[in-house]
């Protein structure tokens, strides 16, 4: 008997190794898709430990190119069948600058990376999603989605473009069946790359634990459709509220 | 084996009867309080329906009488045990009046049913909570929490006073391990009070399932501190945005 | 030939006293609404400095007596003609506490100062505005009224209320001529209470000067009503945005 | 003796015209940047005729091409002086589409000129304007900046972006004497556009004059700089409020 299908744009060592943990071992097939299967290796493993029976796959794809976002997403339905629950999980640079700073070029990647990478992976799944009246389309987001920044700009440019986008999707879609959600983490995640970042000053107990966060995205799953949520924060019980 | 205690204060026909049977489903017993135990009736009835073995009980309290409230949860602890989960779920007048129209005994009224009695409520479980380390306070709410209204202004009023206490108990004490949650219903529930209301317009597809928001409040309990929603929005699938 | 009149609740030594400069200077006549006559003395003395001809005057009155409010400002009508322009200026105690530590007694004065204080002042001259189709109404706030606070959870229980308030307010009425603005002031001011309160850590350049927030609330007064603001937040240039 | 100088960005018929003239009349000399001469000629008519004094120029460029705003604003600066307040005012095509209508180029399109031509048109004045520790720039928005749509998502997701560098530029320069401020327009504007898309339904009551909504723009660059708005809220008193 076939498994539902969980693809996962964005799968690396942080939240996307959690997701791909979490829906593998709650019966999911697997479909990760990185720029590079080695990107996607950790997350691949942790599926498979979850659940040695789960279906996991790599699918080479860069979010920041529709096209081959469209073209991974064809050929995971085609190869492990409909998308059951669509996760967009990419991450952008962190690298802090002033705003004159910005180049044009940094302006077109994060637009294509936190929108239109979105728009073409969500476009990909939701005319099958809204034929069967059912699934799910869950976007990573942040604070940032509800404020500029003096330090941090082009985070903040493309999570308020991604909100957009999100809230128009579940404003079109939700009648048709399709739980849309932008997670706003108002935290920073202990992963890897946020230990490096702090040095000194890591904490794990300031940082949310990613299998902590993965919870909450499944729960939210879960959501009956008679009572969703289409914007959900996140934030663990240590955080001090930025907002 | 002593049972977690769940108790619920506004436990009428509508959303506080789906919660009593929710929680009670899930293994809790339920401690109702309501002005009348008639009142309750329903969700007692709805409790004991949905786990024969559960502990179901009625505490008289006026939620406009922060005394009474106190009065009631000592009642409770000492007599059904430490309160895990708090559901605070009254729900005032929806009778319109443009703002003009307000007296004052109508500021007082609404002020003491969702603020004074909120903060009553929570600060009668909040103590014993936070040396235990977990806890859950969870507060029905609305999208008039956040917008006035020129027809419903005494509604937006009490709403948003309910939504500065929720969020000030949870800047304080999440980091004590008590989960603090808003619910923002941005719909109205298929409750009885809501047929009269709509009358010939009624339409059971347009308005939320109170079982489904009982649902969705029991996923919210079950997050991990690590990955806590403080503010939740809710709204069924065919719900148009209001906000 | 009369002066259009401007009646300011709360005109203590800060804004109080820079709001009655700038209203007298533009050539209103100034009631000046407080307890005592001692503490509107300063901003008495401000207005007359600002404009000879201008007539000041005292009117007592306790903002948390909401028969008091409607007194005095029955008063002013009577002796100084309709009231152009209202500006709620109160403002609640500081003092940090922390949620648990709230008194029923503090949370009934607060909404008292806050909402039915700033109520009883509108409903004191809104039936009047709306007759002749024109007035303005004005609330000072913080940003206090868009999030709650584990340190101060009684000003911001306070300052969301007087939202609702006047977002009720401007929505039901603006229709009539009538503009309702709440201010938002996203800063602390330069003023002697501030002085005291940071001691060694004051530092003017960091405060948002009380004449400067006066003159935009001047300014805020002149739109036009095809092109009103109804909240007006407000921050020096050199302000850190806290929200 | 050289006037200052308003550079505005997307002169035509509507908004465009009455800030070209407000300016104008304050004594201010105009810059008008469109694609065409012929699309900003009614703002240059409109400025001649507030002041006959008033240098009105125009420059050509599509604020699609950043280079093109670029290079435009430097030719102003030799040919007119620095430029003391820039108005980006350009708005897009309001084309409903349901969100998966929306093609890659009109993603492109929208970001193009509301985000990347703004930031374009910002960094042409912005270090100049901080040297000289003062200078205003002003972006033209819309409620769209904070609300997703079913039927406009490409309008929203501009807007989001606008707000986002808005914000961004405004926490990171103030504090250097620049005011930077987003008008949101919570209404529909009188203009030739609108009375067409209306049809029948044109009612000039519930629309907002651009006049007016000009002279709420001039107010808020008055702002001292001790009490700045960076969000500027705007709406005819008829108006019904949307959000």
């Amino acid at each position: 008997m076939p498994q539902p299908v969980c693809a996962i744009v964005g799968a690396g060592e942080g939240l996307g190794c959690s997701l791909a943990a979490k829906f593998a071992g709650e019966g999911f097939d697997i479909a990760l898709i990185s720029r590079s299967e080695k990107g996607s290796s950790a997350a691949a493993a942790a599926a498979a430990g979850a659940n040695a029976g789960a279906n996991v796959k790599f699918f080479a794809a860069d979010a920041t190119q529709p096209d081959t976002i469209e073209q991974a997403l064809a050929t995971i339905v085609g190869d492990m069948g409909d998308v059951d629950v669509l996760i967009y999980n990419v991450r952008g640079s962190f690298t802090a600058c002033e705003p004159l700073e910005m180049t044009y070029a940094d302006l077109d990647g994060i637009y294509r990376l936190e929108v239109v990478g979105a728009f073409a992976a969500a476009k990909s799944v939701l005319p099958a999603m809204r034929e069967r009246g059912r699934g799910s389309v869950l976007f990573s987001s942040a604070t940032a989605a509800l404020r500029g920044s003096a330090t941090h700009p082009l985070y903040a440019i493309g999570k308020f473009g991604l909100r957009a986008l999100s809230q128009s999707l579940a404003k079109a879609y939700a009648k048709d069946g399709v739980h849309i959600a932008h997670f706003r983490l108002d935290c920073d995640l202990d992963v890897p790359i946020m230990r490096e970042l702090y040095g000194d000053q890591y904490d794990s107990e300031k940082l949310a634990d990613p299998n902590d966060v993965a919870e909450t995205y499944w729960l939210t799953y879960q959501q009956p459709r008679g009572a969703w949520s289409n914007e959900v924060e996140i934030r663990p019980h240590t955080e001090t509220w930025t907002y």
